[in-house]
């Protein structure tokens, strides 16, 4: 299912949607870097964020009952670790767009020195929120994500 | 990386480690099922579990500054939403084991009615906790996931 | 708005609610110790908990839009760090019930040392969850309220 | 322990430092509102912001093992549900400062109309990050926050 290798995923493309954040206090594990499942947190914040940037904000699709977009798949690579203190570049470098289903691939850099610490792709299928029934993907966000490299 | 196929990771083989658990009231996101990252979150809880079962608490490794098993690789397919109030039973299924990594499957099931509603799996590497190099899985862990099914 | 002094709390009744966990791997923050909200996150579960053994499942109720008991207020006090590996108690030690607010007092002990590291309280509105409405506290839960230290 | 009383923490002073952020999808409970500890969280954010605005990176004081700012107390009254899509400013409005002791008061107001969601107080106590032994607050924050209403 995944549809881009880790290497594509490294690169920068030259269009891309990026989200610059800190990572936080309470972000780490107990071995000091940053527990593994916050950085699928970090591509779900910035996955919203450009949803809302197209123009499709989530909170009225979900709150109107329209549509959501939930995992089928998810999945990440970690070269680094993340400390407390880093700030990060989340980048959207890579999407694939099909009738109900879309693939995201991110990017993880660590703004101080460039570093890509993690990448990861995410698949998204798109329900009606009364059902949980696949609906197409409504047309703003088609060409939205049609806008970034496949 | 991934060393299981999805269809290998539904199954439940003879021999496996399991922890059943109720999906938290805080699980969910606003589209009230549980937010995806949640599922990792229920992979590291087992993990650790398992550790510990196996007479190799992650805790003292930590504060010892003897090893740890920070994240390589971690992936997750999602077949059905989970909600508040489903009892889930996560499963560590598969494991291959390296010199220095361990690749580990998982299986979650909903216990009301058996159903899979995800699998993944997460590669961990095994570190020196003074300088995060890597170093050789402790014997005892190697002999734990030896036991189950590669 | 509390009910109960801190000295009190910190005194454990002949009849509470106990509920032993771990602090997680996750609980912590930078500084190596349990971040303080993780702690309020110990009441909410233990107080679920406690509905779910009072016959008032609170899952069911949201799910069938009958009651919830949303916070009116919460407090908490930290008299010494938590870490990676402690294993705690989780007590609900005190309750004071009025006709649709409850007030419950809590106290979090090590198990090693039996030493109490926090004590709280919260204030819970019932409410009825078709309209978040104030509604008489279910009979069930009066009792199972009733029959804690007041 | 607490300073300040919940009336005073509802007004706004002239002079605050504040944050503005969205309500994120994953802070919400199966009940459809905020998670009552997430409020904390965002003091907590704010908080570390707030130091990092006076010159004193928490981040840096941490790794270097200088001090850290650990609570002591902590409390929030919830006058409003907060749901998924708000968006809201978190102010943090008075400071009480000590030896080594600091209460600061909050106040979360929503921005589309307002309203006054939640307030509360944090006591937070400084600590050598060497020891934990309480320690003088650093000269910068001393300023900073005597530069908030008291």
């Amino acid at each position: 299912m995944p549809k881009f290798d880790v290497e594509t995923l490294r690169q920068k493309p030259p269009s891309s949607f990026v989200v610059e954040r800190d990572v936080r206090f309470q972000d780490v594990d107990a071995a000091g870097i940053v527990f593994y499942p916050r950085v699928l947190e970090y591509f779900s914040d910035a996955f919203i964020a450009y949803l809302g940037h197209s123009g499709a904000r989530l909170a009225d699709a979900v709150r109107e009952k329209r549509w959501g977009a939930p995992l089928r798949h998810a999945e990440a690579d970690y070269f680094k670790p993340l400390r407390y203190g880093d700030r990060i570049e989340v980048a959207l470098v890579r999407a694939h767009v099909e009738e109900c289903e879309l693939t995201v691939g991110w990017r993880v850099a660590r703004c101080s020195d460039g570093i890509v610490t993690c990448v990861g792709q995410t698949v998204h299928v798109f329900v009606d929120m009364r059902d949980f029934r696949r609906c197409p993907i409504p047309d703003e966000l088609r060409q939205a994500f049609h806008a970034l490299p496949g």
